[in-house]
């Protein structure tokens, strides 16, 4: 016996097996069900309950776990089940509007949804470095966050179900923009006939610099005012058109430092080219 | 007297001033021109050597340092001075095809041009991290390696013309892209009512994790395999998605991420779901 809580994880995919293994080991009774049932062999293994049935797995317990592609799964596995007194913590990846539509098609059902955004990958689950964040009820959040922790410290960020999902979304947006440029200059040099291997201290470097920007940025974006220095809007502007130049010679596709120096472009038509660069907020939000 | 290599700098803006003010603690002996005069009252007030024209400063050294905005300002400045002999290290930001033309038209004139990318803003010049690349003739750089690392280490990159700017657009490229990002992701969180200070914290962790996907990227970019993984091109595309929906849900304009979006689109489109996200180089290259 243990007087750890027991749960339900629904989505089975390397995150999902993750997060179960972790449950494991920290005492939590957890049931699982996936549909391709092959996936849960591992977990159960390991002393983990295999559901029949999606139906099965959501009346084994009160607190239901998804660890799904997306939203739409959410609704495909749980249409017909029994949800009446379940708590839903859906860690899915969807749009924030997708997340708060289905938090009221969980309360026509009985059920509440707390709203989660992981911000490791699989193999980082459980680790110290390891953070997910929440949104919805707090005291939903505040009645499972020590379960919640097994997987990563959780971050709560406000009753708006919605909140989880934008952070989330943001972090990616940070992160798949940044990859993608990484392998744009990649690309750019590899263009001239260097190796990529040949640049990566170079890459390393300038990628390491960005943390130094935070502080700047959210100054400036809270008070609103962007006070000009060495690096305004009209220099930083000139040279992102330099970039999308250098891109069209090279042969490497100029969409993305074009889309940059879009930005740079109207912020100067609007009168900021002696501003901050982060005076761009102001384009962003147009 | 001194046996440091004299020079002459044009150019006074915040950067070149600090290249003339670490020159002269140097020891070098350093005669400098600015369109506007009074640009040049303080380093003159350190020992500098104010040139009275164009065609004085580049008469009064052999060795002439270019601290421009761009090249067409290097051909106003250097029209009608007689360049025989000189040697122009230009630092000013272009597209590498402009500094290959700048090379010609300065042989014509009996001038031999080192290219050069500065990588660190005015503040940093001759600090221990600064660096600047250059291409050009190897014999012109050697010759005058020791005097440039006064201003930051020198790093050659190769003989045509083009490299050093290349090098610097591809820094310039990672840098100018990702701070849009990080800029975009606090509009999109700023939305929501929470403030840029409370996102700070987990803007500067996404930030500090792009350094260990470089020695991936570039391994993948080099041998053109890119095995799946955790991180393929359709899951990240689905994610790129949800940072375009949730981009247009807050009213932040979704030019950037869009263009990453087209990348992952593109890429699935050619067959490369199920490989490592770095197979965007493919669809990067056309």
């Amino acid at each position: 016996m243990t007087d750890k809580t027991p749960l339900t994880l629904i989505g089975l995919g390397p995150m999902g097996q993750a997060m179960v293994t972790r449950l494991l080991a920290a005492g939590h009774p957890t049931t699982v069900w996936n549909r391709t049932p092959a996936r849960a062999d591992a977990v159960v293994a390991r002393g983990a309950v295999r559901a029949a049935t999606a139906a099965d797995a959501v009346a084994a317990n009160r607190l239901i776990v998804l660890s799904l592609t997306d939203y739409a799964a959410m609704h495909d596995i749980l249409d017909g089940t029994d949800l009446a007194g379940r708590v839903v913590v859906n860690l899915s990846s969807d749009t924030p509007a997708e997340t708060v539509r289905a938090a009221a098609w969980l309360a026509e059902r009985g059920a509440e949804l707390l709203v989660g955004g992981v911000m490791v990958p699989a193999p980082l689950v459980g680790d110290e470095s390891a953070y997910v964040f929440y949104s919805g009820p707090r005291e939903v959040f505040d009645r499972y966050a020590d379960t919640l922790a097994v997987i990563g410290r959780p971050d709560y960020m406000g009753a708006d179900h919605g909140l989880a999902q934008l952070l989330y979304q943001a972090q990616l947006d940070v992160f798949l923009t940044s990859l993608a440029a990484m392998l744009h200059a990649t690309a750019l040099v590899t263009s001239a006939g260097l190796t990529a291997e040949a640049y990566a201290p170079y890459l390393t470097d300038v990628v390491s610099s960005f943390a130094m920007y935070v502080a700047e940025t959210v100054r400036h974006v809270d008070t609103g005012e962007h006070p000009g220095d060495l690096a305004n809007v009209a220099m930083m502007g000139a040279t992102a058109a330099h970039v999308v130049g250098a891109s069209e010679a090279a042969g490497v596709d100029a969409g993305l430092p074009e889309a940059v120096r879009s930005l740079y472009d109207r912020a100067i038509a609007a009168g900021h080219g002696k501003d901050s660069w982060t005076a761009l907020v102001n384009v962003l939000r147009g």
